[in-house]
């Protein structure tokens, strides 16, 4: 942790918590089927720019800018998308991108960065992130995670909760008191739900007791050891040799023992294997412009609008001729006429046309081609 | 004229009409806007396939097989478009290539082609042609130009007049007494009407006395002079020293005259200028599937539609998901997921999504770049 750091964490509630640095995890094995064609198996998401300067995972690692230093930072990231990662992250030290042998959602993933955290800080407080999500306003985000580092320092598990602008249907939900509306109000997190139908979405924004879940948590690596033990002991009992290689700086066994976990390890994420059972879980609500990215008409949430709420990206002279809410990717000159609600993405093989509403059918449009064997445009 | 061309002519009215040879003249001045991105200002839609295997002006000439040796068809073109002619109609002797030093409309151009055929036959019949539509019954179609050479012969003005089979609103009509459904029968052409309202060509559709106006007209060398003189008389004047010339053989004269002559002259439709007014005019209705390929909404009526009517062009793994009335025309791989009545065109510079009902305002994208100085794209 840098000295700014320590001025910035003085508050009074310092004296009683543990003293460890701040290291932010970000995870980044997702595989992104969503944006196809842009995205491809070896190219997902969070190596895409989505209309704006930097890649995704390079603007989360850009959000951490006097947060924690490039030393205590983590990836975590599967074995193809480890040039990825180093392309996008140079200043990233090679010992801290831990490379899955293979998928395991996220709950083996925190646990494996958990571990190596262990190693180093016993007291560290982790920063977990995905990497592919945007937020607008940094200041306010990193005034939340400063807030939530607090938490984790008196032992909560912290999480930050999106005030949520309209009835998603595509995002879980925390349940919380409601109001918290500074972007550092701490409050508790009395229950994460599922993926709601729209009626009950429609409740949920009506209500102004629901919170986007954001996929971001904060915690100290004691309390999130603790928890994953009693939780997940299955889990824990596989990545023990892979802890005790990490602490004797044998790579040979750390990479076999790894490996062997992995295998044998079942998938499950941190929310349904951890968080949702979890006790003193607190919501720190936030409103800071995130979105999850979560497929291509979600553009417009991250890019500027025209004044027909046309987003056009990737060549100055695009055009939208008597339409609306059209989303535009491709570096080629592209005009759109007389339509409503689609998305127009161009890449160098292969072109999609998507009405917006059906932007999630486009993983059907990978499977159709990974049907007829053309492996290379997926 | 062919011999065995002699021999399918020999009818009853035979004896009493002229003798001369058949001579085609097709008209390849289109520019071509509304296939844009495609059709460029020097590849307008005539030199473009549309889906099929030749290009539009060489289907043209191959549906001119028994009907007319090369040596007496003709073309008449911008000098813009020369190259493309050659390239599309390789067979074409080059002295009947006829350029035109500026676009004049139709009038002017069946003129010059009128003077050019009359000086090698003066009792010659003209068969005038647009380059640029299509026709899927070539035998329908042939049955319908020899029975209208006959009236020619006789001194009629011909005309094909297609057999609606839809209310459109965007072809011309010709009012006839009705009936007439073998494709070589000969009716009096009562009146030409303009491209009607919806309502209109509803009712124009109901009563069976409306024809599309294909503009296909058949007439002698002899009775087109005649009515050019009588109704466009100006026009004849200006053109007298380009007949002069003709007569003289002297090339030099010839193309200064013509500059000269098509500097000074209106442009008029041959429709408006000499049809609209003349007497015995006589329309064979046509059932032969006829389109002018007039924008791109109109590829379904050339190429095999899917189950869904969707038209999929240029990549045989073109993908339509959840998608109706969808063409595509690309050589780019393309998926189109969840949309109705939708276009999409790609170039390698250019793309177009367009509403398949917005197709005519293709033009407005084409000003827009013009406007802003892109004429590359144009």
């Amino acid at each position: 942790m840098s000295d700014d750091m320590s001025d910035d964490m003085n508050s009074e509630h310092r004296s009683s918590t543990i003293q460890g640095g701040i290291f932010p995890v970000v995870m980044a094995g997702g595989s992104g089927t969503r944006f196809w064609p842009l995205s491809r198996q070896h190219l997902p998401k969070q190596f895409l720019s989505m209309g704006g300067e930097e890649s995704l995972i390079a603007a989360t690692m850009s959000r951490l800018t006097h947060i924690a230093e490039w030393a205590d930072r983590y990836v975590v990231a599967g074995e193809h998308h480890k040039e990825g990662v180093i392309t996008h992250c140079p200043s990233l030290p090679e010992s801290n991108l831990l490379v899955e042998p293979c998928a395991r959602n996220t709950a083996p993933c925190v646990a494996l960065a958990a571990h190596h955290i262990a190693s180093r800080d016993p007291q560290g407080v982790i920063i977990l992130l995905p990497a592919d999500h945007h937020i607008s306003d940094i200041s306010a985000f990193q005034t939340a995670l400063l807030s939530a580092v607090e938490g984790a320092r008196e032992g909560k598990i912290m999480t930050l909760g999106v005030i949520p602008t309209r009835a998603e249907t595509g995002y879980g939900y925390i349940k919380y008191p409601g109001g918290g509306l500074d972007n550092q109000s701490r409050l508790s997190a009395e229950r994460f739900v599922e993926k709601p139908p729209k009626r009950v979405a429609e409740e949920y924004l009506a209500s102004g007791q629901y919170l986007w879940n954001s996929g971001v948590f904060i915690f100290s690596v004691e309390r999130i050891l603790t928890e994953l033990n009693a939780q997940l002991p299955k889990l824990m009992t596989s990545l023990a040799p892979v802890r005790a290689a990490i602490e004797a700086l044998d790579e040979a066994a750390y990479t076999e023992a790894l490996d062997e976990a992995f295998m044998e390890i079942k998938g499950v994420s941190i929310d349904v294997g951890v968080m949702e059972s979890a006790d003193e879980l607190e919501v720190i609500p936030l409103r800071a412009g995130w979105s999850d990215v979560g497929h291509w008409g979600a553009l417009s949430e991250v890019n500027p609008v025209d004044e027909h709420h046309n987003v056009l990206i990737g060549h100055p002279e695009h055009l939208a001729l008597n339409s609306r809410e059209v989303t535009v990717y491709s570096d080629r000159f592209t005009a759109v006429v007389g339509l409503e609600g689609v998305v127009v993405v161009n890449t160098d093989d292969a072109t999609l046309v998507c009405a917006r509403e059906s932007a999630q059918d486009v993983r059907l449009v990978i499977e159709r081609l990974r049907h007829k064997g053309l492996k290379e445009l997926t």
